[in-house]
């Protein structure tokens, strides 16, 4: 089994910029497109990461691989393990977590389980997990490296870049990379708009434009 | 669709009376009855509120009536939102968080997702919800305003009043208030009681008096 | 029903000495056994107990055996409840925590619900449970008391260890109790070795020396 | 406790003539309601009910009500169980089965589990359940009778009609039942017309006329 | 690692016999014990087996073990195999359904997937099984053979006998085989006893005397 | 929004080979790739189809674009429905199978729900759905025709080969259907093998020639 441990990535400025947006703005901001299932939670709810991922596929309660992902990635990197949506097993903690964070790794994102979740805020290291499970993993899978791996419902190609925090992850295409950052500062300044005309004491439905919408749909309100 | 925005109101100070005592005690006062599903959860621990519920009903993954909601519900007022149980959208963030504080909302309840948490945290604004999600809704579908609701396998009626903490929610009809604020304080009173004789070192089965019961149903205890 | 409140503990001193050690470390140092299912979480991640089990067997929404079990524990015995897994009830509370803190109970474990979460925080008693729910419970149905349990998929007998922390919980045969520390220890000081080798530079692979089994099993990386 | 027998039945012929539509098709012709949820399900597909409510709330795991309920329920009736979407436990059989029958009652819509199900097939008593379960069930708490109940997410009032069959269960309310008789047929000729329409090689859009619907939300095909 | 394929058998004939009985009069003669999770279902309704329990854990997606144990169980066994509750792998199909029926293994019961159910009924080899699901498992981790397993939230020992029919299984001790079989037939007289007299007309509050327990629960019953 | 009616699809003559195979022997045959999540069934186990994809992703309780889809597929292709595994909707039944039927369409994959399944099982039409459910569909939100779609946790572009039966469904990428069906004869001559060596008496462990790699890992059998 022949792998890579070479991806295309983006551009590093535009990868900060991507990162001061939400998880929530940028997946609005390219049209409801690119975000995980919300089975998939960070390990705290301060942990945030933004980096291009690099991927790995590995079996169920199967941590092989991952070390080889953990070996291979760049400072910057959110490793990005699918491992089948098996909650039972651990298959990352603070050993590893101090492996990555030597590295420079920007984050970990996985379907799996991951354990020392306290350790792992003492660190502060962002991890994303379908579950905490201290059960260990076996070491025997060989399996895909930078490959296009399918988690929480989504694609994500290496070097596509994945944005998590409190809310969920969302992945960006490489390619659409610029067009989010746009459209996700485009959003940003319009809803500071709404806010201030929400504080200032105005009407949702007025605000949004919504009456004439309901008025079309047959809505007639009475008090 | 006609809808009313128009809802009998209990008197206020009897809502905040009922406020003082927390979900689970007024849920044991008035004979077990009122309880919310364990699956809708405050966003925040800390998050609490009580309030007459402003009803209204969403399809999955459309806010639209949502937003009806927001513009007519008055200060003072919990907004509950049934929307079928759906888990991947994000219906409510902190943009509308912001008209509802600007517009003295108590709080919202939905058993579908939101998103912005770590704003609704600073905020302060209670939200309890069926998920986290980033994904965003449509506005597609008109509903009913105000018409009682079914969430999280309870029915809850306009007017009647809506608590909310840590630990759930527990909804007490508008006739049955000032009940349940009676029965939930003797409640607190008897709990201060056992507590203390707990603390003096009384054994429980000593201090409940079950002791009869056990012997009644046939155990025996032996050392 | 003859029930017994007699169990035989281990030495105290051994109990202290593997609570220095994570949940996730013991189960990894006893050969991956005894971990309980990652159902059953910790009220709070600050929350941690080390003790010998005082198991109790529930019916579902019925606490009248958890009753009798707070009555007899001993100071430091972690109570075991087995209930068939049932997320919508509430059987034990800030009334009944500070009955256990009362008498020195050193915890509980439970795969039903729990409630008053915010209290038991701050009483600090550590509490681990399958669910949060505000639901009361009856007192009808008398069971075994310090029988073998099932609990998230593993037997817990009256007298083994039971650790939990914020990644879960573990059993430890009473008999097993000095071998899992001893392994516990090594495991430590071997993670201990990884974590430095990690952080001054060495690779993953080098370390867990994985190299020859990724070759065997025929993995080829390309750059 | 007091309880009641006695409920307002609607007319036999029309609860007859409401049980010659599918579940499917009564519950569109009443504009979408009254469906309980999808996990509620016959034992058998070919399974199919048809009569007056006869509700019963029982305690998880206790069917001492369900028996009240067959005993003074009426040949026609439906006994509809709300006892706490609880998995297992198998509180029904064969043996209340001949009761049933021997009563004459129509059906059983439970939302927890029952047994003995191949021979529930041999008698042809139309059962709905949550689950399939051998477990048994206690005898201890009373509950309330012909009561609104809760179950599969819908109210199901005493006397109001329970419509089962292969793909689920509707509920239609006592005062709304010819009403849903006549929209129903209106429903089940227009279907025929559109199967007819389609098996004379017509398309989909053409017929349901959604052309200028797709054409409005800017809809275009390419080949 | 040691593992053996010798297990103490209990006398054929008495299985033979409790094979006569459901198993869910089984599950209540024996004082309602060893019921396993109704999530573990047979493929067919129609498929039944009785026999005593040949035990393997396999590691989840893996069914190397699962082999060894068919190598060595005898005719009669029905194999129980432990691994994991893990939905997503089909462990067992056709091709080892023949190996099992040509050396007349009893019936399989695992809680994993199983694969080619149709061919599986047309062998009429019982199978109960956690999922169905057509993916493929490897062959690679050793694991326990012939130890006591947890399935269904149940022991199953070596030797203990498992019967399982449409409803599910149950696991009864190998010491307390004559005395399941003894109250299976007492109590499966009794049931005959009461739908005779359900058929007869008589009520079943009254054949099951429960008016007095319910006049002592306080249960007042009107018209 | 443009979508296109227009895919490539394969040799018809290649599409019936492959459908002579069974969706567990090409998804083995093929590298164990494409198997589709167990949660999607067929409505009838006697229910089994081949062929090319037409994808449309449906919004949840949607199903315009279905229709959308049915009017414009073509003999022989299998409609694929991405709508967000979404339960509680019934977005096709009795009406809609009979368009496809009088087109020649030879079946849907859906991962919502479907409804009239007597009538579905009656006409034949083979339907693939993660769940059956009355409740009707609105037709408001267009999208996507023939883009790649995910559902149960693969993704299926337009043209790919979609194969279903009684176990699941597997999708065979265009580019590789002769190599899937050159691997599937292969596959399926080896388990005849295996099956005649079983029937005539040898060993699991020496057919499959495991006892080299069990004694390599170390597992000694004990009598």
């Amino acid at each position: 089994m022949r792998v890579t441990t070479k991806i295309d990535r983006p551009n590093p400025e535009l990868v900060a910029q991507l990162g001061e947006y939400s998880s929530a703005t940028i997946h609005e901001a390219q049209g409801r497109l690119g975000a995980l299932s919300s089975t998939i939670k960070p390990v705290d709810r301060n942990m945030s990461c933004c980096g291009p991922a690099f991927t790995v596929s590995c079996a169920p309660r199967d941590n092989i691989m991952l070390q080889v992902a953990i070996a291979h990635a760049r400072p910057g990197d959110v490793i990005v393990v699918s491992a089948g949506e098996y909650a039972e097993a651990g298959s990352f903690g603070d050993v590893l977590a101090n492996a990555c964070q030597a590295k420079g790794i920007a984050g970990l994102v996985t379907d799996t389980g991951v354990r020392d979740t306290q350790e792992l805020r003492r660190l502060g290291f962002p991890v994303f997990s379908y579950s905490v499970s201290i059960k260990g993993t076996v070491k025997e899978t060989v399996g895909p490296l930078n490959e296009p791996v399918l988690i929480g419902g989504e694609i994500v190609r290496p070097g596509d870049v994945v944005r998590g925090d409190a809310d969920g992850i969302v992945v960006v295409r490489r390619e659409d990379l610029a067009e989010a950052i746009r459209k996700s500062r485009e959003r940003e300044e319009a809803e500071a708009g709404y806010i201030a005309a929400y504080r200032s004491g105005r009407s949702v439905i007025e605000v949004s434009g919504l009456a004439a919408k309901l008025e079309a749909k047959g809505l007639i309100l009475e008090e």
